[in-house]
Parts: structure tokens; sequence; C-alpha cells
């Protein structure tokens, strides 16, 4: 196993300070129990938004933490859930007085964490709803899930409901939003290699050379099927289709396309795949109207890609489009 | 070789294809010959800069390219030089009669190639300078270089020159301000693992389980030697220690340290390097005040990262906060 770390124990806190030394203008870094939040304080008034999870999904959530994006982020161990405490202290800190979102992927240690927390801070008069997302089309339940994974349509969640909030929306607003972004996006992933945890200190699959796990989860978890390589564009057309027929997609819709790197694949070949996507919904009728190109949701360094298509309506791309000012995401200010 | 891409030789123009998509309303490509412009025409009034080189080292140069930043670049074949008519109608196409700066890496083809298109340039009245980036501290001299190579110090100096450039910097004064921030940066790369270039279809070369390529260049050139892994505090210090003593720096500086992915690193592990590098810059009485961390200058999917390190002045801390808007660096606007 090699790997820019100090130690198994060590990685999601040394990341942590490297995080706070690089960004102390937009972030602030809190130990024991971690949590990130803007480095301001609450904003009162406002609608504060917190997410979190495992570590080792970088820049999720952490580097989402800003003006216009996330209030706070808490950051389990790699691929663990955060703790009820993390939740609680995150969503105390940022609270200013007119409730909090929680913003939780759909892996059953998350949801039981985060609705301790909400009970915690209820007792403590701060109103949280919570919306959990489960974008991903893979596969019905799985490994760490009962229904469907939260995935990459929870970067998106947090960008336009961060915007919402940012603009004065009221709890039940970004909570009704972030329903509707949710509902609105479909997600799957291709793995070509596995990622080593640090505390395993071996990749958590094999594949063969000529091998590809079709609808990876986002910490190695089995997908639809395993499946031999193939061209970009055949893997973005074995992609694309299972995202347009499941919300489905129909000709008219204005979407946004988020071709997502998993961590250890270029930029270049993630534009190859946003190509035939995007030619694919072209021919669906769909209009791709924003996209994001990147790596904003990981798996360690494994190598491999998902797709979210997103479809739009006027509010959704007003809040896309609106300031956000975080570490991974920085546009408009 | 298991890669998102259709075949060898179509990776460079598909991948252009999907930067057109995704970036229409930032940027232009440009095919036969291949290069990608601002979506808005030359800036009269206003010098151009110009930039270019292999590719597999997304998003360096195309996603660079935008208001604030560069005006065109010219991507070549995966770790090839671009070719002097791809430079030549890249420049006409920006210049905006104040003439054009060309900013060149240090690699014997990339220089021989933008002189020819320089020369060619001149020849219809436009006028060209170029500055040539060589920041690598590694080595004096390399598989594809005399003297030494140039590498992240690039993407600041790009940047940086950019807004002096929008700000309306003649060209003397913009490539003034090229040279003096080449002169002012230091960079290292290590390598954990090598890339696979398409067209060769296996790892360029092969490094075991514990060893990693100390001062690895960016198409997997060899460095300063074979080393055993270590811890990411050690290798920290490894590429710090030149880093420091070559330019100098001296306590009382303020610096821009910039933790740079491959390709194929996690930004978690980045993050754990920027930490140890920051606190190395402290001790020798280095402020680090502007940071970048991620992978901005990568060799397709090598796990690896690079550091470098850039004595600022007021001029270059004001050019480098300026808005910039590109695919890849997008803040301030």
């Amino acid at each position: 196993m090699k790997k820019f770390i100090n130690a198994a124990d060590r990685v999601v806190e040394d990341s942590l300070a490297g995080m706070a030394a690089a960004h102390h203008d937009l972030i602030k870094v809190h130990y024991e129990p971690n949590f990130i939040t803007r480095a301001g304080g609450p904003v009162k008034g406002k609608v504060a938004i917190v997410s979190g999870g495992g570590s080792g999904h970088e820049p999720m959530h952490g580097g989402f933490v800003g003006r216009g994006m996330l209030h706070a982020a808490c950051p389990g161990a790699v691929f663990t859930s955060p703790t009820p405490d993390q939740m609680l202290a995150a969503t105390k800190a940022v609270d200013g007085g007119t409730g909090v979102l929680h913003i939780v992927k759909n892996y059953t240690g998350d949801i039981l964490n985060f609705e301790m927390a909400a009970d915690l801070a209820k007792e403590e008069n701060i109103h949280v709803n919570a919306v959990v997302t489960d974008d991903d089309v893979a596969v019905q339940d799985s490994l760490y899930t009962a229904g469907r994974r939260g995935v990459g349509g929870t970067v998106l969640a947090e960008k336009i409901c961060g915007a919402a909030a940012e603009a004065g929306a009221d709890l039940e607003t970004v909570t009704a939003l972030c329903r509707k972004v949710n509902a609105s996006v479909r997600s799957i992933g291709v793995a070509l290699s596995a990622c080593t945890v640090p505390h395993a200190g071996k990749p958590s699959f094999t594949l063969e050379d000529d091998e590809i796990e079709f609808g990876i989860g986002i910490h190695g978890e089995p997908g639809r099927r395993r499946a031999k390589h193939a061209s970009a564009d055949e893997l973005a057309a074995m992609m694309m289709e299972p995202i347009l027929t499941d919300l489905p997609f129909t000709k008219g819709d204005h979407a946004l396309l988020f071709v997502n790197g998993m961590g250890g694949t270029p930029l270049i070949e993630l534009y190859v795949l946003f190509r035939k996507a995007h030619a694919i919904a072209a021919q669906h009728g769909v209009t791709i109207s924003r996209s994001l190109v990147g790596s904003y949701i990981t798996s360690l360094e494994m190598a491999g890609a998902s797709i979210s298509l997103l479809r739009l309506d006027d509010s959704m791309t007003k809040y896309w489009d609106a300031p956000v000012v975080t570490p991974a995401l920085r546009w408009g200010a």
C-alpha cells in the first residue's frame, strides 16, 4: 500500500489539519469531535445546512463548506459514518435560530446517527429537518444500505440547497427543494479498479485486466455485475441507459450532466465520457444546460467514474448558478 | 490497460469535444489544427497569452483558458509537443493588436515549435515574446530537456500573468512578470506509480511495492533516484528541502504553497502532504499566505504529487487574487 499518509489512524486528522492550513480564509476545522464550519460564525436568521459521512470521498463534504453551500460537514473515519456527537456539535455551531437541514446520504449508519443527532438537537430547541439522498439507480439494496444509495446527486443537492438557504429561504422551503432535487436526479458508477482503505492495507476487491464493476458503490460495494471492459462510448451508453429510463427523462427536459471521477481517474478521461453522455442525452431530446466535470465524490484512489443527471427547473438552475465560495466549488463571487 | 477511452488515437480529440460540450460558455475548441480559445473573440488592446504542451497533463493547459488566465492553449498528442501550426493559429486567433506572450514549459520539442510559431507570427506582424518555465529543482537535464524542466510553477505563472494582461499591462510588463514568477518558484515531484500512455499500452516504468521515484518528471522521466517509500511527513520533508535551499527561500518570505496531484492521487492525501509542507515552511520562517491544493498539472493516472513554492511580492499576490473564470480555476467573478 503506497499512499501519502503517516499512519492509518491519522489520515483523517492529518488531512483536516492540511485543509485548515490551506483554507483558513474559508473554513474552520474543529476537533474532538471533528467537524468543519465556515470561517465565520453562524449566520443569524438563515437556515443552516449540515452534511457528513465517511472520509475517503473528498472533496465531499468538507470541501463544500462555505458561502452558498454547506454550513458544516462532519467527516467520519474512512468509509465510516460520523458519530452523533459530531453531528450534534456541528448542528449547534451553525444554527442561526431558524433551523438546520441535515443532508444525509442513504447508508444505514449515517441515517441512524443523523437521526440521533437530530433528536438531541431538538432537545436543545434546534429545529432540524433531514433529507436522505438516494440517487444511485445501480441496485435497490446493498451492503450498507436499505434502498438505493446516495451518491453524486448529493453534491448537486448541497449546492442548490445551499444557495437557497443563502438567499433566505426558510427551512421548509429548503427541505422541499432538497427532496425535489433528490427526486429529480439519477446516478450510476463504474469501477476500473478497487481502492485500498488505509486500515485494511489491501484492495477491497480485485478485477481482472479486462473487467469492470458496473454499478459500483462509493465504498467499493458490489454493483450490478462484473462486465467486460469496453470503450468509453460503450460504457457511457451502459451508464446513461438506466439513468434515462429510471426517472424517466423525457424529450424537452433540461438537465445538468455531472461526470465525476472516483479519485484515480484523470480529467482527460472524464471529458471523453462527458462527450458521449452529452450526445446520448441529446439523442433523447434532453438538453444539457448545465455541466460539472471533475472528481467531487470519490472513493480514495479508485479508478472509475460516475454519471449523474439532474432534471432542472428554473428554480434549481437559478440556485445552481448562484455564487459559491468553498474549497472545492467556487464561482460567481 | 483499462481507461475511459475509445482508441489511443482518438483520446485528445474526444476529450476536446467533451470540454467543448461541457464549457461552451467559457471556451471554444478549434480543430485541425487543435487549439482552445476563450468563447469570445480576441480582446482588442490587451496582451494575449498562449500556452500549450503535450496532452495528458489536464487540466493544464486547456482548463486554464478563460477570463483572467490564458487566451489560448494548444494541446499536442499525449506527452508530445504541439506543432507550430497549432501555435501559430492560436496566436493569430487571440492577438488583440498589442502582442502575444507564449508561456513555454522547458522541453526541447515545445521550445523549438513555439520558436518556429513565433517566427511565423512575426512575419504576419504579430509581436510575440516567449518565456520558458523551468522550475523543477529535481534534475539539471533530463530525457526531454536541456536545463531544468517546467512543471507546477507554470500554473502559477499562467494565473498571475493572465491577471496582469487582463488588467491591461503591456507585453513587456507581462513578459517581465512571467520571468519574475518563474525565477521565484521552485518545484519537485514524487511518483508512487507510473502512468500508461495510451499508445504504449503499458506502464512507462515499474516501481517495487515499497519504492518511489523521487524527482519524477511529468512524463514519467526519471528523477533523482529511486527511494524507499516513506511516510507523508518524511516525503514532504524530502521535497521541501531542495525547494527551500535552491532559491533560497529565507526568513520573512511570503509564499504560495501549491500541492499538486499527478492524476491518480486522492485529495485526502494531498492535504496530508500540505499539512507538513506548510509546517516546514513555517519552521523556516516562510509565511504561506496563499495556497493551492488539487490536481492541476498531471501525468495521466500517475499516483504521485508535486510541491511548488512561489515567493510572492505584492504585485504577484494581487494578480493571484484577481478574478479568474476558466474550467479548472475559478474565483472572484
